[in-house]
C-alpha cells in the first residue's frame, strides 16, 4: 500500500488557511475573491512545480493532469472547490483539494507508475455564498444551470457586480473547449469532510459514501387574524403561531414514523407582525426532509399531502421550494473506496452524503464517489469546523489508493 | 335625560379625521406631530369658542373648564388623548376627546345646571409610538415616571430629537403649577373604544369598564445547537424551534385550564439563525398574559416557575419583560355610568380593559372610571378601526349623564 507524507498533509492544510484567515480559526473565502485567488494561484504554483499540465475552462474551473503511460485511458479526476461561506472552515472544499494534490504529489514523487491521466480538478463557486446558486459551475459543464444566466449572477456583496465580471478579472477564464470531456473521462473520486457527527461518534475513520440523499423543501404558510392580545379573548382568536406550533409537532410526530435515517428539518421561522402584544396573523416556515430511499422522501410527501388545511381555525397553505432526487454514486467506485480502506486498515462504514457536492452533478456524466473523513463536532460552515490532520492523511492514503486501483482496473 | 347631538357628534368624528389622515380611512398622528398640534388647536378653538378656560401644564396636557355654580366642588374631569399609533384609526383615543367635547357642549347649549366644574382633558404622549413610553404624561403627573427622563425620551422618526424640543416647540407647554391637582378633583371619566370584539359579539351597546386586567409579560429563551439539516441525525440534534414549539403548546395546554376571560399571547418569535439548512439553536418568544382577578395572574406565574427547564435536549430560560397589577375603578363611578346605561335604555355589561390607558394612572390619585363603546371587528391600533356614529353618541350621552349624576351626588 503507498501512503502520502502527514507533514506535507499538515503544510498544505497550514498554507490554504492563509488565504482569507478571519484571525480566529476559520477563514472566509468567496468564491473568486483576492482571497480565493491567492489560493488558486497556490495551487497552479504547486501543480505546475510537479509537471502538471495547468488549464482552466470557461467557467474558471481548474484542471492539472498529471500523463499517465496509456494514450487512450480517460482521466481519473479528484478535486473539490476553494471557496468558504462566510467565517467558514479551513477544511469544507478545500480538503478535497489538498487530499488530491497530495495523492498527486505522492504519485510524483514516488514514481508511482499509472496508465490513466490523473487530474486535479477545483470546481468554481460551490458555495453559493457570494454568487447564488451553489454548485454553480458543476452544474454548468453538467447541463443543469443554464451559463448564461449564471454569468448574470450578481454579488450579494456588491450590487450590480456579476459573476461574469469577477471571473474575468479573476484571470482563471479559459475556453469552453477545455471543459472536462466526459467521453475522455474514467471518473471523478472527491473526498470531503462528513460535515456531521455519525463518523466521529462511531469512532469511524473513512465514510465510503453511497450517494447523495434525496431532498425535499418545503415553505408553509399559516394565516389567521392579528388582533390586540389584551382584549381578543381566547375563543374569538386565530392565531397563525399556535397553529403553525401544532403543524410542527404534528410534522415530527408523523416524519418519526417514517425511517431512522431521515432528517428534517424545520430552520427558518417568520412572524407577522411580530410584536409581543399582537397577535400573529401569519406563519411561514420551512421544511427540509432527506433520505437516501426515494420511498421515504414520497412518504414525507403524501404526509404533507395529506395534512389537515385548517390548524387552530388558521388556514394552512404550502408550497414546493424545491426538491433534489436521490443520487446514487457509481458502484465499482464506491467497491474501490471500501476496499482501499479495508487494505491500510482503517475502520469504515458505508453512508449517504446529506448536503450537496459539485460530486453529484458530475456523477450524471462520469462515474463518480466520494469519500467522507470525520468532522469534530460534526460541525462544518463555520470556524469550527475542524478534521484532526491524522484523519486528513488518511483520506489522502484511502483517495490515493483507490486512484491507482481505478488505474488498474 | 339629557342627551347629546348626533350631528355634532358625526361633525366632530369627520374633522379630526382629517388631522393626519392616511388617505385610506386612518390616521397616523404622533404625539406633538404638526397633525397633533392641529388636532389640539381644533380643541382649543372649540372649547374657548363655548366659554371654556383653556391651560395646560408643563407635560402638554390640556384642562379646558367650564364653572359650576359651587365654588368649593372639585372639578369632574372627562377626556382622553389626541395622539396614533402610525396608521391608527379615528376612535381609539380621540373619541374619548370628542365625546367629551360633545356633552360639555351639550351642557352648555341646553344650559344645563351643574355645581362643580366641569373640564375636558387631553393627555399628551398616550400612545408611545413616537417617544417611549406610553401612558408618558397621565405616568408623570402621577409620579410613575421621572420628568427630566421623560423630557429626555427620543424621537424614534429623528435620532436625537427629544420628547422636551418636541414639547417646546409645539407651543402647549405650560407651568407645572397648572397640572390637574386631586384635591381640588372629584374624579375622571374617561370613554374609550373596546379595542376588542365582545360588546360587538354580543349587541352590547355600553361596557361599564370596572379596572384594567393585570397583566404579565415573559421572554423565554431555548438554547439548542446549530448543526446542518442534511447531516445531523434527529436522536443528537437540539432543535431549539422544536423545543419552543413544545414548550408553546405546554404553555396552552396549562393556561386552557385557568379561567376563560384569561387572554395570553405569544406575539413575538425569533430564530437564530434562521436558514432553512441549519437547525435552529436559539429561538426566543414573549408571553403576555392579562386577567382581571390577579390569583389567576399568579397562577399563569406558577406554571412558568414549575414549567420543565429542558425541551426536547434544549435549556429553557425565561425572565419577566413586565408586568402590570389589576387596577380596580372606583364603584360609585362604576354604578353612576351603569345607572346611566340603564336609564338611556342602553344594553349593557360589566368588562374589564385588556390594554392600559391614562385612567388607569389618573386612578391612583382621583376616583376614575372608565367608559367603553363597541369597536367592529375588534379593530384597534389600524385603519380598520371603527364604531359606528350612532354607538359613539350613545356612548357620549352615557358619559354625559354619569357627569350629571356624580354632579349630583
Amino acid at each position: 500500500m503507498y501512503t502520502c507524507d502527514i507533514n506535507r498533509m499538515e503544510d498544505k492544510i497550514k498554507t490554504f488557511a492563509k488565504f482569507g484567515d478571519t484571525g480566529h480559526g476559520g477563514i472566509t473565502r468567496f468564491s473568486l475573491s483576492p482571497e480565493a485567488i491567492m489560493a488558486r494561484n497556490e495551487i497552479k504554483t504547486r501543480m505546475t512545480k510537479l509537471g502538471l499540465d495547468f488549464k482552466t475552462d470557461d467557467m474558471g474551473n481548474i484542471y492539472c493532469t498529471l500523463p499517465g503511460t496509456d494514450p487512450n485511458a480517460g482521466v481519473i479526476m479528484s478535486g473539490s472547490h476553494c471557496d468558504s461561506v462566510r467565517q467558514g472552515g479551513n477544511y469544507d472544499g478545500i480538503l478535497g483539494v489538498m487530499t488530491a494534490m497530495e495523492a498527486i504529489e505522492t504519485i510524483v514523487t514516488e514514481k508511482i507508475p499509472h496508465k490513466h491521466p490523473i487530474q486535479l480538478v477545483v470546481w468554481t463557486n460551490e458555495e453559493g455564498a457570494r454568487f447564488e446558486p451553489a454548485m454553480m459551475s458543476s452544474g454548468v459543464i453538467t447541463g443543469k444551470f443554464d451559463k448564461s444566466a449564471m454569468l448574470a449572477s450578481e454579488a450579494k456583496d456588491i450590487p450590480g457586480y456579476t459573476f461574469a465580471q469577477a471571473l474575468k478579472e479573476s484571470g482563471f477564464e479559459g475556453p469552453e473547449s477545455n471543459r472536462m470531456d466526459p467521453k475522455k473521462t474514467t471518473g471523478l473520486i472527491e473526498l470531503h469532510i462528513e460535515q456531521g457527527p455519525v463518523l466521529e461518534d462511531k469512532k469511524i475513520d473513512i465514510g465510503v459514501v453511497e450517494g447523495v440523499c434525496g431532498m425535499i423543501n418545503y415553505e408553509f404558510t399559516f394565516r389567521g387574524q392579528a388582533d390586540h392580545a389584551g382584549t381578543f379573548p381566547m375563543p374569538y382568536r386565530k392565531d397563525a403561531l399556535y397553529a403553525a406550533s401544532q403543524a410542527l409537532i404534528y410534522l415530527h410526530e408523523q416524519f418519526d414514523n417514517l425511517d431512522s435515517k431521515l432528517v428534517y428539518t424545520t430552520g427558518k421561522i417568520s412572524c407577522h407582525p411580530n410584536i409581543h402584544t399582537i397577535i400573529p396573523d401569519e406563519i411561514k416556515f420551512t421544511l427540509d426532509a432527506r433520505h437516501q430511499d426515494p420511498a421515504v422522501v414520497a412518504k414525507c410527501v403524501e404526509i404533507i399531502k395529506n395534512m389537515p388545511k385548517e390548524w387552530a381555525k388558521c388556514t394552512m397553505t404550502y408550497e414546493e421550494a424545491w426538491s433534489r432526487k436521490t443520487v446514487q454514486y457509481a458502484p465499482d467506485f464506491i467497491n474501490a473506496v471500501e476496499e482501499s480502506a479495508k487494505d491500510l486498515g482503517y475502520s469504515n462504514m458505508r453512508i449517504y452524503s446529506g448536503p450537496g457536492h459539485d460530486a453529484q452533478y458530475i456523477c450524471d456524466i462520469v462515474p463518480t464517489t466520494m469519500i467522507f473523513v470525520p468532522s469534530e463536532g460534526g460541525h462544518s460552515h463555520c470556524e469550527l469546523e475542524y478534521t484532526p490532520v491524522e484523519n486528513c492523511w488518511k483520506g489522502a492514503n484511502v483517495l490515493l489508493n483507490t486512484i491507482l486501483k481505478i488505474d488498474n482496473k
